[in-house]
């Protein structure tokens, strides 16, 4: 019997109608993902499983850690297949927490896999899972037509020449990829050092040196029509939270210069410029008729020695607890005081804070546009069937489901489709069993229409793909 | 088939047994809301439902806004009926949010209406339920009649002649209206010519002009009385938090007399003369035997631009993430200290507050008052399903449910009274579902006790009305 | 009918299943308690129901302050028998908070008594259980071994010359006492005089006087010796929050001299002081190989005018708002960037706080050890159902559930072990309840075993007892 069955998920037989009939079948806008550019205009295939599972995936990673294994098996030099080992020893050690449902459901989709991974099993699913990977139905695209993906959009550096988009957008395939402009290292000062190479790298993306700040946005302008050129229509940015500043209370110019020089500035200083170029970002953003997401709140490189060694999202950050809602009301305020703010998505790490911005995205919508600011999906650690009920709960109440334009992969692994599902499941979970209770009227076409909506159409519409 | 059922939210047969037989039929006390006094004392009768729904509730103006209908149909001057049809049209959208309950429960209670809200029958029910407004039975005294209400307190402003409140009492009303003391505008010091005009008004109000701080404390003790002579036991503030300052940095008298010739005052100056008058008010409630509210948590007015437009409460306020406990342990503390704490009611915007606000209650209460520190019921954004349970659950774990007193309206509207029906509807839903799992003892009739002392008898009890 | 029936809590055949087959027999680990090791070294037999059950819970004193008892029958010098009449009288008015779960799980267990507590059967209750407590099989270390405890750990202050702890071993008992490291007044130096006195008391248990914060830091690790000697292997802290100082602000031997001299210090200097003297103690815990404990988010000591009369921990502690993510990560990243972060358990209070605590967990866990950084058990206000769950959950969902080291009474009382049995209940019903829906495999030989781990082994590995 398997674990993954028809109805997994679904409690009741409205749950059941609502995913099998309305559901199911749409196809999948995935506008937020770090999924490889390359991989996808190579059509790559992986090597082994450990590839597609285990070389990038910080929550596998952490878990792993959490039981003790050793690094060396984790991000270390230990053959693949005992990487794979030791994740398959502890895979049924990892209950309730999302990995659990994600493992199997992705063993199952891809692999038609039923059985559960444990140290038992663990060769056998090397094989078998490595073998169809060599496959052409298990190249990237082959993954992706798998799971019936008509869009996928990356997270790209303004430096990106989007050569790989180009490519794929050139191969003509069913899959479209869009670029996502993330800016996050055009503020990131507090390292003149490296901020200084940056700016030599944006500068030879846009074929002008950047030696003043004019000469900073002016790149930004012209990356930013680059990426639009490209099939750009979304920005984002990874924050601690959103900062406002009354006044000036530096020249942003004299401030630049002095960086350029190599003097480390101050927090405050920090805070300020990134502030200062957020905000003329987000006009530009505007001006483009783009998406702009915001993700916040988390606490990133928290473990220094392992930062040292591995670098960033290696699985050392965390949930952070900084105030956002007045930096939210006035930055996004500020915006649209004149008439600048575009469509916005916030995602929260805190899921304390949910209340804080799904009331905040109220505040700034606008005529003739459904949900313009949006309460992003369960965002990384939230990303789970509790973490997702509890923003759907919370947009629930507090603003309006069925403007909500779903679910995202925010993955790096070309394995992580079945997340779409996932969702589905429980969103159709939560309506069917509220219309069992008579929380809900029984109406199945119009609840289905809006769970078609949140699915697949909302998104459609709301982002100008 | 009606989606209100006779049973709806009542999902086992002990809290069907628990609502029928021990809160149905129980009066209801609505101890906050912000009902017109002019428009009992007058026994208004709407022209149709749009002015009894849809002219001054903002929850309806924010999820129209959030589906993107234009400003002319929610504030502006569109016809009543056109914005009906609006508001008939994005209804079958609100699922899960409380407006889709409370229309469908207001449409039954109030006009016997069975079907659901939509653009198809939005021209039938405009139809219906304003001729029925005409009607005396629909009258504003008719509709609290129809629910079975006792007692309204309502909001008022310490320069309020309470001609409203005097006269409907002397009408001898089934329905008694108290008036409550709310002065935030009495500290509201950082817009100086703004102050300056309402002490003017404040001190035609008392009879005497206002040219000092202790004039100005001379005055509230006047309005006080006033009100306290006027059937007034319950004073109220909205506050973004409670404050508290260990010494006295400011020379009250000194910083009203620069106030007066319209210096704008600092922040911290704000702060601490709103603090230090607060302090005086909670001492002059004591010695009345008043009880305090205080609203807290909440950021108001976030979005500038339609502030000018239409002012505040327009459906721009959201949660915010103000730090509470030091400032309402320190401020309670001090009152108690000096035995000079009233019994006071702490609402809270913010739910992931909800464990310090429960917990605060709990350090300040007295021999002989059941309850003396309340944690106050699920407020604005909390009203719903969710966030009522979540208060009452914190509340259960970390105070004691018995001894709450229970639901109130907030509400602006005359049609919002089947909202103290839905909270007594899901409190015995909980509490018969518990009863059913054997985690509370199968006795209904105790159970029922409490249900009834929650849903009357301790408001009745808590306030001296 | 029995309110504790053999299946109370158990919801599902799984459930039941887990729980009898897997939990139930268990021995006890009680890793972390405030029992007094005299009553155990004497083999305290109660004078009656009164002295063990209200004398020192502050949990009790709270509900019935709550209901506006008097506190002559709280803290004051009523009969002891009058006191049990209130809380009797009160106990059906505490249902949904975990006192009603509580009282009749101890009534049960302890007396076999299944009537529900009130004031018409407590003459009788307090006979039956005043009679009981005289013998031997209801003894301090009867009732120990009634529950099947085989190891408790007592919190103990560094001055404690651990007679009891060392009368008991000697003693050969089934039962094994330990004695924690809890050095909270080693740093408390806000107030110079009575830190003074405590730095006498200090130098007198380590044979030599403190006049230098070397010689404080001597005497420290002279006591850790002591304690280690003596069967201690854990530390525990209570703070507000945890901090760190990037840099040194203050000097702190000459800080401590001026200490010495009466001089009150700054606020900064407490903290600057307690997180330096805070790091020395943890490197020294780390070289010992003890589990360090922080308890973290209480906000205590909040009623001044009942502290001065009963002292602390008299019920009058509420749930701070601290922000605690930066301070955290930082500390314990520094721990852990000079590899000297000992095994830790973080408990946190407020439950806003949950998903910063278990995500921070993640972050510092080590080679070879399971479950390295614990998110640590439902704590004080949230040891119950809901607290416990909310707990179980987020570390499920971003942490790992199978590593943790499980529950802890946490306890004055020798009563309150049945607290073991309900956590085990509430787990195995969670679990019981996901394999029904097949959220989690029908395995139960596997899930099985991870409730034995979570219920005993996890403990029993983790610390060096």
């Amino acid at each position: 019997m398997s674990f993954i069955t028809e109805d997994f998920l679904l409690e009741t037989d409205e749950a059941k109608r609502l995913f099998h009939d309305h559901a199911a079948h749409l196809p999948i806008i995935d506008y937020h993902s770090h999924l490889s550019p390359k991989e996808l205009a190579t059509d790559h295939n992986f090597e082994n499983i450990s590839e597609a599972w285990l070389r990038y995936d910080h929550y596998k990673w952490r878990a792993m850690r959490t039981m003790g294994i050793q690094e060396q098996y984790i991000t270390g030099d230990a053959p693949d297949v005992e990487k794979f080992q030791k994740w398959a020893e502890i895979a049924p050690y990892t209950i309730r927490n999302p990995l659990y449902h994600w493992t199997q459901l992705e063993l199952k989709r891809y692999f038609e896999i039923d059985s559960l991974l444990s140290k038992n099993n663990a060769d056998t699913i090397y094989k078998t899972t490595t073998e169809q990977l060599q496959s052409s139905s298990h190249s990237a695209l082959g993954l992706l037509a798998m799971m019936n993906v008509d869009v996928v959009c990356t997270t790209d550096d303004p430096t990106d020449n989007l050569e790989h988009h180009r490519k794929l957008r050139a191969m003509g395939t069913k899959v479209q990829m869009h670029p996502t402009f993330r800016p996050d290292k055009v503020y990131a000062i507090d390292n003149p050092e490296e901020y200084r190479n940056y700016l030599e790298k944006l500068g030879n993306s846009s074929g002008k040196s950047i030696n003043t700040y004019a000469d900073l946005l002016d790149a930004l302008e012209d990356r930013i029509s680059f990426f639009h050129d490209n099939g750009c229509r979304i920005a984002d940015h990874g924050l601690e939270f959103l900062s406002f500043f009354e006044s000036s209370p530096h020249d942003v110019e004299a401030l630049f210069s002095t960086i350029l020089e190599g003097r480390i500035p101050s927090p405050d200083e920090v805070r300020y410029f990134q502030y200062h170029t957020l905000s003329h970002l987000c006009h530009m953003y505007h001006q483009k008729g783009w998406v702009q997401q915001f993700h916040l709140g988390a606490l990133r490189n928290t473990n220094k020695q392992m930062y040292h060694k591995l670098g960033p999202d290696a699985g050392f950050d965390s949930i952070g607890d900084f105030p956002q809602a007045q930096g939210l009301a006035k930055f996004l305020g500020s915006l649209d005081g004149s008439n600048q703010l575009a469509k916005t998505i916030l995602y929260n790490l805190n899921p304390a804070w949910n209340e804080v911005f799904a009331t905040m995205a109220g505040n700034f919508n606008s005529e003739g546009v459904k949900g313009k600011i949006q309460f992003g999906s369960g965002w990384w650690y939230n990303d789970q069937l509790n973490g997702m009920e509890r923003q759907l709960n919370t947009l629930s109440n507090m603003g309006l489901l069925s403007c909500f334009v779903g679910m995202l992969t925010d993955s790096r692994s070309l394995l992580s489709f079945p997340r779409h599902e996932y969702f589905r499941r429980l969103l159709c979970n939560m309506l069917g069993t509220e219309i069992k209770k008579g929380l809900l009227p029984y109406d199945l076409d119009h609840i289905g229409s809006i769970v078609k909506d949140i699915c697949y159409f909302n998104a459609k519409n709301y982002f100008d793909l």
